[in-house]
């Protein structure tokens, strides 16, 4: 029975969150001894840790700063999680990798053996719970909805010389964003870093886009709420193109629709994050795409497959060179993309299920690339 | 000339924006060796980093990687990181109380010498540009308007029976919320947590408030968005009664409102966070409210007088029990507040300027109480 300590924030530490279920902007400490889970905090968060948090016990800190205190003892912060963890027996912790440096010298200091334990630090995160799943397909739905809003507003406009027009303006990035996010808002998630990206600003994957989207263009959308009530994230991808597409840009389409295929089909409970992404990186160089530095940037698929999918966005198992064995009822993304500045972008990526004999695709937005 | 090391993403971690200019979900290095900002980054970012950050160098994870490869040495990311450094000859270097444990253990064993500086890391992070307080500045404008907006529900709004009823519907928190963050996105800021608890509800700061709203009672409303542009926030509190409040509510008000007063008029570039907090907490005491545990619950004035604000939402300094010397150009919080159950709370809270002579605020939104 391990003794495990973090020290951390629940908004932005999702394993605090996970371990606590206490939603706090601001650091609190989380130990389990002898197989209990406890919270320790201050006098602010006292009254609502002990109506809200899910752990076995609340301890509060002014409690065992005034005993450290009345025994003529030091009673800074360190002091009180040393003595927090003493009186519970849990001298020897393990702690992720994350925990501060400085706290930690300060617990050693003070007699508390600390040992890291690589992430994933809960294990239990990386298999995903009934509930857990509904969490994540509800955000699925709501991207859903979220890029078929976009689509109809690319449906609607028109084009008119290198522009596209809507209700007489011209229709931007800025502007599907900001009714993407409304929409989000309205049903209790939150997004703010929507990639919209046309042409060759899809070539840098981690750009938003930005500016008048242009017809006859790729358009990669790649979205990523988060539900602001179960914390759960989706992430999801399409890439539609407004008008007629080149040739070239089609090829390029299939070729990376045919990758997510490989990537789907090659998931199951056991098989390495590596493995897949090794064969989604071969389909698509089978189909003639290349990965290389081009003018000092890369060019091709130069991203990995995919990335766990739950109180983070990004989270362990990794889909990518250096991915492990997947387990059963993980939840990844599956989101091949290639990038060739002058032809532009396309990323397709869904969210699915590992399973003991393949996967689910949470994901049911079709994949159509033209939008007349 | 001190060297710095940071590794952390720079959404969650405001000295990694702060240091590189540079906008990423996913951790980076940032290093300042031989006076000079180098950003350590992977593939996938380098090209944006490139264009967006605005430290002097972007180094290449994959380029080091290689050569260490080629050398037949190790290339694990401590090994790119520690043969980064020693590149630039920063063998000893300074490191945030927060940085990641694993990674200084993996970096000591590999010849690099690190030691905590404490918070704040980046002094120059406590002393804002003039562009900084333009942006504070801005954030409070946009969160003044969305208090507007609440107290123009509450106006229209009806009384009927214990209930707010607008448009033939009660008006509730979350209803009241969705509207000011609707309000905010449309006005490129976030706001995810905007507390709005009536009576009871604020007895506890950090209840966000939930369901119909109560006449008579106090809501107390404390709004803090972040530009999605600037990343900087404001976090503002005003306490409105629909209605008519009781005659200790009034009092309550009242008494709140001096402590602000006095806690603005004792900001002065030099004096002690912690001395501020003194007089406050003596004027509510005057004022005969006591600060006590009842029921194993705190009430009357049991938080900090303020804090720092600018890229986050809580930083150094603090205006609380160990506050200390405030200096010129520093932004913190002004918000005494009183809570006791049974009559409710009431927190007022402005943004201020510490400045040479004494204090500007930010804040214009007026402290009226009543909304009739």
């Amino acid at each position: 029975m391990d003794n495990l300590l973090i020290h951390a924030d629940s908004e932005r530490n999702s394993d605090q969150y996970y371990a606590t279920g206490f939603r706090a902007g601001d650091p609190f400490t989380y130990f389990r001894a002898r197989g209990r889970d406890h919270l320790l905090i201050g006098d602010l968060e006292f009254g609502r840790a002990k109506k809200q948090s899910k752990v076995d016990r609340v301890l509060l800190t002014t409690e065992i700063s005034d005993a450290l205190k009345s025994k003529k003892k030091p009673n800074t912060p360190p002091d009180v999680i040393a003595e927090a963890l003493r009186r519970n027996g849990a001298t020897r912790v393990f702690v992720p990798a994350s925990f501060p440096l400085k706290l930690a010298q300060e617990l050693s200091k003070r007699g508390i053996h600390l040992s890291v334990r690589p992430d994933p630090f809960l294990l239990k995160r990386l298999v995903k719970r009934p509930d857990e799943i509904r969490h994540i397909t509800h955000a699925v739905r709501v991207t859903e909805s979220a890029i078929g809003l976009a689509a109809s507003l690319l449906r609607r406009s028109k084009i008119r010389g290198n522009r596209l027009v809507l209700r007489g303006r011209a229709l931007t990035a800025e502007y599907v964003r900001t009714e993407m996010h409304l929409y989000f808002m309205r049903n209790g998630y939150l997004a703010n870093e929507t990639i919209i990206a046309c042409g060759d600003q899809a070539c840098d994957p981690h750009d938003r886009g930005s500016g008048p989207l242009r017809p006859n263009r790729s358009i990669v959308f790649d979205v990523f709420p988060r539900s602001a009530h179960t914390l759960y994230w989706a992430d999801v991808s399409r890439t539609f193109v407004k008008g007629r597409p080149s040739e070239g840009l089609r090829r390029l389409y299939g070729a990376v629709r045919d990758a997510q295929d490989v990537g789907c089909k090659s998931l199951r409970a056991g098989v390495t994050g590596k493995s897949v992404h090794e064969k989604v990186a071969a389909s698509l160089v089978d189909a003639g795409y290349k990965t290389e530095r081009r003018n000092g940037s890369f060019v091709g698929f130069f991203h990995g497959t995919g990335h766990g999918l739950g109180l983070d966005i990004h989270e362990p198992p990794g889909v990518g060179k250096s991915g492990g064995k997947l387990p059963a009822g993980t939840v990844v993304t599956v989101e091949p993309g290639l990038y060739y500045p002058g032809l532009g972008g396309v990323r397709l990526e869904d969210d699915v299920v590992v399973t003991r004999t393949g996967h689910r695709n949470l994901t049911r937005y079709p994949r159509n690339f033209v939008i007349p």
